[in-house]
């Protein structure tokens, strides 16, 4: 099942996607949020099912971030080896874990403001995994399974002046600027990819930047819900980004991001997002 | 003006204080939150002064965490320069930041959980920064004053060895099993305390730990803010901790926290924190 967020900033509604038509969940739900992931897609099957929800037209609504605004986005870094590599880091041997603040959240096709004087804003696609069940001190990997709603793309903007050489360490300073979290266009709910083999993409202006497969992930999504579980509690609705492939411009190999680029991010199954920098 | 949250954890009720009295605010917010904050206390001080609020029994009730749980817990890192000194840093030229997860956030009097396994939990107490008007892009430190809401004592509880040995560098790790982030009792207006120079203490089953002042702060109250609003956006509600000074555990002064210890923190003014460990 895909689920989305339609209408103007701040006034979204929820909806799914069945075929190309968008229904409105408002009889179910206010939004996509911990409550409703938490129940399960049944009584959305039940209601699609009997006709009972109200058609919203598609055509040019905008799309706002796939999910309402979490408690947490708790991210993975360095989970690529290649990644690491071209960061000038070794593949580490457990998950590096930083957050970036909740209000950074975006919809996928909203423009990406540069923040004031910036010459190193960068891209990053990865896939995301929205929680559906509280995860505490999971007892294996296959436990976690069962935690999770869904799947969705998301761009971990980075502006790595401040990430790395104003951070003194901590990178959470370069990562939490508004609007730095895009998110969507769709959550798509477990059963319909295996998040262990998707191809993972972006691009800037046309060209090809990352081109990688979740299938080269260090940790996989299910070993790091387990490992995340051991330290911190996630609740329904936050979100995870576990890490991106090898092909930002930290590399040294790409320009940094600059006012009228386009930033593309694709993840097979979930989606495309497109930004313009401004 | 005082502000607290009396009641069961997770159906707190919030209260203003006046003398020893307790008085219910429900008939002008449902809770301690950024929207109520962002209003100011004018319709506080109006109600109390028409006799308006119903008084809340006192005694013996639970106090939870002074606010609702904030959007983002923003943490200042190595912000006293004997405490940088007793964790093997030099005092930092710039801001060092890193954030917790929102729902760490528990009540002054709560028990501490050990975490599983864990031999180096420590205390660190902390002046609170409670924001009441969203804070993007202050033009100066001056400008600062004007979005806070008030002032709360905190412990910025932490588990070194997922903060520093298992962390790969990034603190978050050891800064956010549940409970770590006991707040209050109280949320002191910002009239009614000067922030720059508190005297902040903790103490360890009665025995002197932390003894310092907030003017011994490397960067101050709306120099913080200042400088983190050039990088993320604050929103009312959100919580600044702003650093901790000297005596923690892991200076090698002192053992870290066991099973059956009593944790107290206390900032004049602010009120004091009692925590058992288990």
């Amino acid at each position: 099942m895909r689920f989305a967020r339609v209408g103007a900033a701040g006034k979204e509604i929820p909806v799914v996607l069945h075929g190309d038509q968008l229904f409105d969940l408002r009889g179910i739900t206010p939004d996509i949020v911990g409550t409703f992931l938490e129940s399960g897609t049944d009584a959305v099957s039940a209601a699609l099912a009997a006709g009972e929800l109200p058609e919203v037209r598609g055509g040019d609504v905008r799309y706002g971030a796939a999910i309402a605004r979490p408690s947490s986005i708790i991210c993975i870094g360095m989970n690529y080896a290649a990644h690491a590599a071209e960061s000038g880091s070794a593949p580490p041997e457990d998950l590096v874990v930083f957050l970036k603040t909740a209000n950074t959240i975006a919809g996928p096709f909203d423009d990406v403001a540069l923040p004031p004087s910036s010459v190193k804003t960068d891209w990053e696609v990865e896939l995301g995994v929205v929680i559906g069940q509280r995860t505490s001190y999971l007892d294996s990997p296959a436990a976690a399974r069962a935690h999770i709603a869904g799947y969705v793309v998301a761009n971990d903007l980075s502006e790595r002046e401040w990430q790395i050489e104003r951070s003194l360490g901590q990178w959470s300073k370069g990562k939490s600027f508004a609007g730095f979290s895009p998110v969507g266009p769709f959550l798509v709910t477990t059963d319909e990819v295996d998040a262990g083999m998707l191809r993972v993409r972006s691009w800037v202006n046309g060209e090809p930047r990352q081109d990688s497969s979740t299938a080269d992930m260090i940790f996989g999504v299910d070993e790091i819900l387990y490992r995340l579980s051991q330290f911190l509690v996630l609740e329904p609705g936050d979100l995870v980004l576990t890490g991106t492939p090898e092909g930002v411009a930290l590399s040294g190999r790409f320009p940094y991001l600059a006012s009228g680029d386009v930033v593309e991010l694709e993840i097979d199954g979930l989606g495309r997002q497109r930004q313009a920098v401004r």
